[in-house]
């Protein structure tokens, strides 16, 4: 297979992103099972949180001068005039020389400036005794001071996690518009290719090892994956596996590492009416990605061995799917290790090397593993990967290094 | 509140985790649905991977020594018998002189000791010409590489990503044996607590802003978390609530800040025939934690306020889940970054301080975000959070530190 055209990892992911996406369809779901969803838009904040002013501590309201001064050996003294229990209304207003016991989360009654904690207190018969000096808005929540009324809490764009439903929740926020998940349609092909249910793959074949791989990879990343079943290699079979996909938002055919397979990729993305976009990455794992349109939607042609497939999946394909699930870019701080051994590459290549990851007393040891692209199971024994740039020829043992970890 | 008995951090993960146990249920699913399930027994291959030796290019078998000394000006000729094509039996022999075409991935025939890629050969009308030289094995996965028959390609209490599905794939094991999600029976608890879908919430009211964020956060470690209801401050409502949780594996009751409430929760667990282990843990925020026994499942009583209760099921709770759910300890590198700014902190306790990162020229900075722990927005907003460990009295700016990552 010749590369003529072979472009580099960089100009691959600018003409991938760049791809001409459909407006995201969105959807109103229940905020209780929106976790893991992108918002459609941003939310605005109807109310304060908390919506009225709260004691933070069990203890009593004061003004805060009549505290100044006020020590153990010669406390404040002040008049006790009621109590505001948690979840009621507080009706009282407290004046100078006064006081209201509040329990922890209870509404602050007119008048109070500040809360003293029940241990700097005591109570005697006629008279609740403050033995600290206490500051204005001490031991207060102030309505607002969560979240203030008309300010945009949560935007457009954020994955949503357990703590932007806790958001959602004091809004009382029960249904949020979030995108639709992108839509894969899967295709396997190959003429080595059984399912996985097959008990004994007959003598030249494999079973699928791709499917569930991809599948997983893209559910991760927010997606829903359709199997389309595999494709024979025959310009008949193909065709007629990529018709069933023409509803979905992206394709992907995973398979064909040999010549002749992705020629017949090829050839039947075209004979469809779509167009090959590039053919040929220089990266290794990966090289013979195609990455196409038909139908006016995104197509890959992933190559069929397991870990350049699902390097070309996690490096590539992903990013696409973000883009198409309207997320925006997360923080990904990096995670550097240490080299513990040298490893060998080629220079013009960017190069992906599987490798575990182990604590040590000079940081995080890091271990290639080195093993053929078609290696399913140093993936599986695999924390991440590191990545080798085009520029260089090899990584050097007691380097310093950028990890990516996968999952 | 008194925590005369308040405990170290430390102290309270090694009483959690020495709760006893039920033995944990696992049932068979299948596979491509076993994403993120934890295995309950090893997986032994019942075959080898792959099942016969393929070829990893497109090109030519070869006896090795037929190629030694072979280049460009003085190739090796050898005399074309026939090909290999992908998925097919190869019911050819390679003999010395002999050389067969293969495609990527096509079964090697016997006799074949490399493969020589095309690039590196001239077919002639009588011969192929090869003009480089082999070392034997070379562009060959044998037989088993991937995996050897009788190995253990995953152990119980492999939390299972896409990769190892790949490999479950490739071995042809439809089914996998997994440990049955732990059930979490969530209770809400306090007078002040509303539903999350009441329009408007009658003064000194709040909406149940822990139920969504709890949920999603022990969702993603594994479980399946049911929702019971809002109890009212009151030994009847928080009994009859309790008797409800008697057939999940762990119960969790949010709510309970102030001294009232706490003792509520305290009193139903013993009026029950349960059993208080601990009540209070020196770490702020959180410190109101409540851990106990309740018809030999272990119950926990959380904080009220959302960030102390957030930090107490990341910190504690999910601990324990990830205990029941059957899971290996994973690895967790350490991410480590810069402080920007001073924290201050009291001795003898265990602080858990918001935190947002970026990353700088320095590496990756650090910035707390402080706020009540009343403050959910404060959550939402902070990528993880550092701890000041008890024997500190805070935290230095330009300090390294180790950061965990929420989510």
């Amino acid at each position: 297979m010749e590369f003529l055209n072979a472009i580099t990892a960089q100009e691959a992911l600018e003409q991938i992103r760049s791809f001409p996406l459909h407006q995201s369809r969105s959807s109103a779901i229940e905020t209780g099972k929106a976790l893991g969803r992108v918002l459609a838009a941003d939310v605005k904040a109807a109310e304060n949180i908390p919506p009225f002013s709260r004691s933070l501590v069990d203890g009593y309201a004061v003004v805060a001068k009549d505290t100044y001064g006020a020590k153990e050996t010669s406390p404040a003294f002040l008049s006790l005039i009621g109590q505001v229990a948690v979840g009621e209304d507080a009706t009282l207003s407290l004046h100078e020389g006064q006081t209201i016991y509040l329990a922890t989360g209870a509404m602050i009654p007119a008048g109070t400036e500040a809360v003293v904690m029940q241990e700097y207190t005591r109570v005697t018969s006629d008279a609740v005794e403050v033995t600290k000096a206490l500051r204005k808005g001490e031991n207060i929540v102030f309505a607002g001071e969560d979240i203030q009324r008309e300010t945009v809490v949560l935007t457009k764009g954020t994955r949503l996690g357990p703590f932007d439903l806790g958001v959602l929740s004091a809004l009382g926020v029960t249904k949020v518009e979030v995108f639709d998940k992108p839509r894969v349609g899967l295709i396997s092909s190959g003429n080595e290719i059984v399912d996985i249910e097959t008990a004994s793959p007959p003598p030249g074949t494999v079973r699928d090892i791709n499917r569930y791989a991809i599948t997983g990879l893209l559910e991760q990343t927010g997606c829903d994956v359709t199997f389309l079943g595999i494709a024979r290699d025959t310009l008949d079979d193909i065709s007629e596996k990529l018709k069933k996909a023409e509803e979905f938002d992206l394709i992907l055919v995973s398979g064909g590492s040999s010549k002749g397979q992705a020629d017949f990729i090829t050839d039947c993305i075209e004979r469809l009416g779509g167009k090959i976009l590039f053919h040929g990455i220089n990266i290794r794992p990966g090289k013979p990605t195609i990455f196409g349109s038909l139908w006016s939607k995104p197509i890959f042609g992933l190559p069929g061995h397991p870990v350049s497939c699902s390097m070309v999946v996690i490096r590539f394909v992903a990013q696409l799917v973000k883009d198409m699930a309207g997320q925006r870019a997360e923080i990904t701080p990096p995670l550097r290790g240490v080299l513990s051994t040298n490893v060998p590459s080629s220079y013009g290549v960017e190069e992906y090397v599987r490798v575990r990851v182990e604590n040590s007393d000079q940081g995080l040891a890091v271990s290639p593993l080195f093993g053929k692209s078609s290696v399913v199971s140093s993936l599986s024994k695999a924390h991440g990967y590191v990545v080798v740039a085009e520029g260089r020829e090899g990584l050097e043992q007691g380097e310093w290094l950028e990890v990516n970890l996968f999952g």
